[in-house]
């Protein structure tokens, strides 16, 4: 591991954000919210930071190798998560470091979750950095899951190799670079697309532009405390579950269509199991909470989509209390919060596809009992699933129900009551925001101990990156040189 | 499938389940409880039944099939059920054949959980028969486990086919008795052990023999609404810890320590990984309890260790209302609900010895993201595990976290808060008995809707018949001649 080498790509990653911290200083000088300081502040402290490392420690390397990789995906996230915390503690919007980090971690994982308890106070520049922190975060991940991750050999993305650069080293950085543009030209057209829809419903440019930002990143940051709830506008629910639906998708898929091939959704197995699962949350929902808390039909078919599209998408935006809907539709809620979107989506979770292999390879494996010399491969489409694939995919859903019981008993140890210790981590970890119980759908999670709040902060980027990304870190050959 | 064959054994089975009848009604003469004609009645209709089924089915077949084991396993039990209920109906015990079906189920499976409010009104004859439903399902369980599914490719114990038949037809019928005929030696002998201790600690022979029933089999019915707490003895809480974790550890490896080579149990990795596990539990819960719940440390100790063996073994024995103590403890016990106890011993759950290979399956497939050619194969013990068996673990947990989510959103239907309607189906699914919730500690299955006891009937089946066993009788080539 050649530590100096990752220092300077996190030098310049870090000159980088210093960049995107001129935004919010713009917008800081129209609302005159008095903010321009903080911002300004933040991205020479960045900037400086990430120049003297860039300088310090320049080095001449070609390429990462796979464990470079891992490491230099997990430092930059964290080191994000702390410069990007600066902004709020400068701007006294969040005057506690920890609180600002944990905020600016669940911005970068587009996790959603906030410890504002009233974001309408909060400087117009401020919430604009702090909904552009789950954008970045959302183009970041779209290219880390399409473009890096399959070359490290993690994600749901190894499925689709074909469609993204392979694992030979020469054809590698052009590749990357070219992957990489043209998922960003689809992630910007459809945040223009949506900021455009939402205008048309009545938002201002300054709210539809926060709320497609967090919309298509699958974060949930909203600049309202009714979340989108406040809006109150059935046009405005209309558009942002269908583009919470979209983000819920491969991106690769979007890109496929816009070039003239929208077939290939359909012929897509992870797409159509995510629109089954979809379809059939918002039926359940949609039938118990008609009549019980809903009069209408279609009010019931309104909240229920939006609420059902929001969890599944890992968004987390909330447009009704759905604590105060049946118990069995917090367990269906519970379960997408598990489940996730598409892999190659902005959304989190265990991803669709893992979760359809894990169905299909119980199949077989039941399938075997009967016909024990029969062979039975498991497919995807049309092809069969690499046996290694499934292997990581396994042992990914072992690791992740075995971290979220170890969080869950950390949680617990922090002082949160039975149902709230699970629920925070099953929200941070699959990056979806508000859970069940104290960390509920109106709730916010400024009440948590900071011990609690440190351990979320972990389960929110180890969901981000996939587990393994990080935890191969603890092992001490990852250090060896 | 041979239907007539399978309706056939089914009655050779009930002949013997009326034989077993006897035994209660030779009690009631003696307690003169006025439940003997219940017994007889019972007896008469189960006997007559299977002696019906024998000679109308009559058929010449020296060995089962594969389906046919697995059919003949789920039937036994479902029938087993249903007439091992009627004293319970006829006594007037349990009034409704659901509550009573339930109640055995919950015996025949060692699973413990009860719809009695108030267990010390019931005559004594039926409640020596409750108990005695559990110490013959444990019986029944240890040979299932230990010689029939093996056979049939299901259940942690592949792992060690070395101790046990092989699946060669010819060696079949000799080893099975004889193996069947070792270790209901070992059980009677530690049954037997356990009573004369109990008696020693001041328990009467009726007291000592229904927990010495229900302490080997893993059972956890007792004769006092308070449980083994109402016995409120420091000697007998000890000795029945003790046999608890006895009853949780693989019986072949009693056997073995019988025969005079007790170091066998410090070569099994499974039995180390469960000393660890409980030890572990024992340490944080004592530790969490001194000072809190406990003022001394021998009395936090004592406690402690009795709930976590008892949760842990699935015994579901209860000598304080764990409840009450904090979240951090009551994450540890729904944990090791989940996990259970060794293979071949009597308790439920996953099995240690499934959870320790999820953990270095998991380890395997981290260290591969680092080291992408090295070749590591899943060790326990020395041998490195076939990779089938691997596969079939991991379909397991898939499967067992799939009905676990599946049962408790019907439960969540069936009108149960958050937190007891999946603590019911842990609860059950493990053949544990006590949850958490409103079926916790000090509380009954009793107020459970008509529904919801069906769906955890079904539960307790599956969970203590290792989740294939039933689930492929629902494929429809199982069926096919």
């Amino acid at each position: 591991m050649n530590i100096r080498f990752l220092f300077y790509i996190s030098g310049v990653l870090l000159v980088c954000l210093a960049g995107t911290l001129l935004i919010p200083i713009l917008f800081s000088f129209y609302f005159k919210d008095g903010a321009a300081g903080a911002f300004a502040l933040s991205a020479i402290i960045t900037g400086g930071t990430g120049a003297i490392l860039l300088f310090t420690c320049k080095t001449i390397k070609d390429e990462l190798s796979v464990r470079e990789g891992f490491a230099v995906v997990t430092f930059t996230w964290s080191f994000f998560c702390l410069f990007g915390a600066l902004p709020f503690v400068f701007s006294g919007a969040i005057p506690s470091l920890l609180d600002a980090c944990f905020e600016t971690m669940s911005g970068f994982t587009t996790t959603g979750a906030t410890i504002l308890d009233d974001i309408e106070t909060i400087a117009e520049s401020v919430l604009l950095w702090r909904s552009l922190t789950q954008w970045l975060g959302g183009m970041g991940f779209i290219v880390l899951s399409l473009a890096i991750l399959p070359m490290l050999g993690v994600g749901g993305m190894q499925l689709f190799r074909a469609e993204v650069p392979g694992p030979t080293a020469d054809r590698l950085k052009p590749r990357i670079q070219d992957t990489a543009k043209l998922l960003w030209g689809v992630y910007v057209l459809l945040t223009f697309m949506e900021t455009l829809l939402l205008m048309a419903g009545g938002m201002d440019f300054f709210q539809a532009l926060n709320h497609s930002f967090t919309t298509m990143s699958s974060g949930g940051f909203s600049t309202l405390n009714a979340s989108v709830g406040g809006f109150d506008s059935a046009f405005i629910d209309g558009v942002i579950t269908f583009f919470m639906f979209l983000a819920g998708v491969n991106f690769a898929m979007h890109y496929q269509a816009l070039r003239g091939r929208p077939k290939g959704y359909f012929q897509n197995e992870e797409f159509l199991f995510y629109l089954f699962l979809l379809i059939g949350a918002i039926s359940v929902m949609t039938a118990f909470n008609y009549g019980s808390v809903y009069g209408s039909f279609w009010e019931s078919l309104r909240y229920s989509a939006f609420q059902a599209t929001s969890i599944l998408t890992t968004t987390g935006y909330v447009t009704a209390d759905y604590e105060t809907w049946s118990v069995l539709i917090l367990y269906v809620l519970v379960f997408l919060m598990f489940v996730g979107g598409c892999a190659g989506s902005t959304a989190g979770g265990m991803k669709i596809a893992r979760v359809l292999l894990l169905f299909k390879h119980a199949q077989v494996q039941l399938y075997r009992m009967i016909h024990p010399r029969a062979v039975r491969l498991v497919k995807l489409g049309d092809a069969p699933v690499n046996q290694e694939v499934m292997q990581s995919i396994l042992g990914f859903f072992a690791l992740y129900i075995g971290v979220f019981v170890i969080a869950s008993f950390l949680m617990a140890a922090s002082g949160m009551d039975v149902v709230s210790a699970g629920a925070s981590v099953v929200a941070t970890l699959g990056n979806v925001g508000p859970g069940i119980g104290s960390v509920g759908a109106v709730d916010t999670y400024s009440h948590i101990a900071p011990f609690g709040k440190g351990v979320l902060i972990l389960c929110m980027l180890m969901g981000r990156l996939e587990l393994f990304t990080v935890l191969v870190l603890f092992f001490p050959s990852t250090w060896r040189r």
